[in-house]
């Protein structure tokens, strides 16, 4: 598709190279595909770069629904808006846009209000599907059909996403920093600045320090918190941890007879302002509830555990410790309005994007960026396609 | 102890009648006690009429730990300061108090910030004593101890009270109103209020609509809240729900098959913006967390179920919602400040206590008190010393 203007290709189908999951953990291969012209309310995107989450990579392992083959994985992504379709006024031919699962209608009354960000047009759920219209967009060369992810699908040179998914941000925005805003960092971000609101001068506890954890701790960093505690297994995550903001590590494996809660509760005289659980196990939520202050702490989940996970809580303490718990999709962040805050505060040097992107590789080394994660060498990983 | 002044006790033991729960479940019978002078911070007081809850009877029921007997019971009063301990500087003889079960040091973190309202210097628990000093200050006339009931014991022409419990109030509000602040409508109020900061125009469901419930209701009320939903198996409550603000009622027992949660949630579009449960069940907490609303709604918890019952929520579903859960004690009030507030915003005409108080009795029909409050028939009895 190299050098070929939107002038030609808007209204009629793309040629273009993608990487397709064929089976589960199978080696990515390129190959091309036919990305056809966006339906009304879709935009067709010509992807710049984009970064693999674990979302990615479980999507690529998982044997059982919802995962699905053949299908053309990615979610993380920034690139230009090659054409649109009818009754698109958002975006036009040539803007930046960032791609989203997370949707933003505009007109329900969870997009109209400032404290939901789970649109009602559009609920999440995980369909293989461009969106709404239940098609896909994408065949491979023998006519096959191949499933979208997330809504993004952004491991391919265009894709299409329907427009309450597509964010426009500000060009100058070096690309391999604004694609992380897409998913994972802002999801940590926003969950100290959005969800937890967290208050200058407090302390905050977050357990997993993954890409997420430490968008937390860039997050809260940004909040103004005083101490920030780092809770994983992985000692080489204390030294990682301080570039975003990590004062104070804590080791499970290192504390002897105590819980990680207790360990946390002498450390901070009584226990943290906010807790933050990363890592997707209800035990660690448990944990992460324990150790939060009482009268005033509050406990936010962000980690994705498996659908039959319950929470147990004891209703006692519950009602006396004043304590709080909730979830937290995307951090709790409105795409289209906190998604250019974010870009701005990046491009003010204020959010700190830098140290999340340990590595950077071509389009055909995506296998690379694969291992790197699988081996816990990446936070993130920056997947370029050629100009 | 008619006409005796303070400048004859102060210091000295007091005689006085006070109601002895020596056994679970036994009419109760005036006797005469002895009160004992004040020690270092603590205060003696004069009760001028206190207020049944249902903690009250609970206790007066319950056979095993923590209840103890013989105990003075009584925990929502209002009285006059008749003399002081070693100390106190915060009231004086003459004052107008309400003595409080919660405490407010008003020196530990709890204290001094504005998030909480769990004293750390005098932890909560189900102590028989005064309180820091674990002693008592009642005996009979045999010698033997009378045990302490949630730090207040106000079934007794007089008390002692630790200072941090001791709210000084505006003499000029009515007594058979201004006792109600101490624990049950000043919970309920202030759970709308301070604990879910309920908002203009919004839609609150109230899950019980006993006298916290009820409670829940007029802080909504004032809160400025649309659409108040109560939620009660007693039909007749919507009636009496009506005179506190209630707009909507739910029976669970007139809804066919349905659960209560999707009938609010079918009343309200999506759910209540604010669940409050008020009866003590943790089923009822996952309904009330069933029918709060996507995105935004938020569940307090008011009720005390079995100290071993357990709280259990889907992982997933608390982490897709954006729904947030808390429990909240004294309805997230602090005593000290928020209390002179309602007073205020009582004598203001603002706060509407009259239809709490279904009935008012001399301190020798004590034991009516007790049966309309187990047959269901009071809201708040007010139970009056003699001069």
């Amino acid at each position: 598709m190299d050098g070929k203007s939107s002038s030609n290709t808007a209204g009629k189908p793309i040629r273009c190279r993608a990487v397709i999951a064929r089976k589960p953990r199978e080696p990515l291969v390129i190959e091309e595909v036919i990305v056809a012209a966006p339906k009304p309310r879709e935009v067709r995107i010509k992807i710049i770069c984009t970064s693999l989450c674990h979302s990615d990579i479980n999507y690529w392992k998982l044997e059982r629904s919802p995962a699905i083959f053949p299908r053309i994985l990615g979610h993380e992504a920034i690139g230009v808006v090659e054409s649109v379709g009818e009754g698109v006024h958002e975006v036009v031919e040539g803007d930046t846009v960032i791609p989203m699962f997370l949707p933003d209608c505009g007109e329900c009354a969870d997009c109209l209000s400032k404290k939901s960000n789970l649109c009602s047009k559009y609920p999440f759920h995980c369909t293989p599907w461009v969106g709404r219209d239940e098609t896909s967009r994408f065949t491979d060369m023998n006519g096959e059909t191949l499933y979208h992810f997330l809504f993004v699908s952004s491991f391919s040179e265009y894709t299409v996403v329907e427009v309450a998914r597509v964010i426009k941000v500000d060009p100058a925005i070096p690309a391999n920093r604004g694609c992380l805003l897409s998913c994972g960092v802002s999801t940590g971000v926003g969950a100290a600045w959005k969800a937890a609101n967290v208050e200058t001068g407090t302390t905050v506890a977050i357990f997993g320090l993954g890409a997420i954890g430490l968008a937390v701790a860039e997050g809260a960093r940004l909040c103004g918190a005083k101490r920030i505690i780092g809770v994983d297994v992985n000692q080489d995550k204390f030294e990682i941890g301080k570039k975003f903001g990590v004062t104070d590590f804590v080791n499970p494996r290192n504390i002897g007879d105590k819980t990680v809660s207790q360990v946390i509760i002498e450390m901070t005289d009584g226990g943290a302002d906010y807790c933050f659980e990363c890592v997707g196990l209800t035990s660690l939520v448990h944990e992460a509830y324990a150790a939060s202050r009482k009268g005033w702490g509050k406990t936010v989940i962000l980690g994705v555990d498996q659908p039959e996970a319950m929470l147990t809580l004891s209703s006692f303490e519950v009602l006396h410790s004043g304590k709080s718990i909730m979830g937290s999709l995307f951090g709790g962040l409105k795409p289209k309005s906190d998604i250019p805050v974010l870009i701005k505060r990046c491009m003010d040097k204020e959010l700190q994007l830098d140290a999340f992107v340990t590595h950077e590789v071509e389009f055909e080394d995506i296998n690379k960026a694969f291992d790197l994660l699988l081996q816990g060498k990446s936070i993130r990983c920056v997947i370029w396609m050629k100009e």
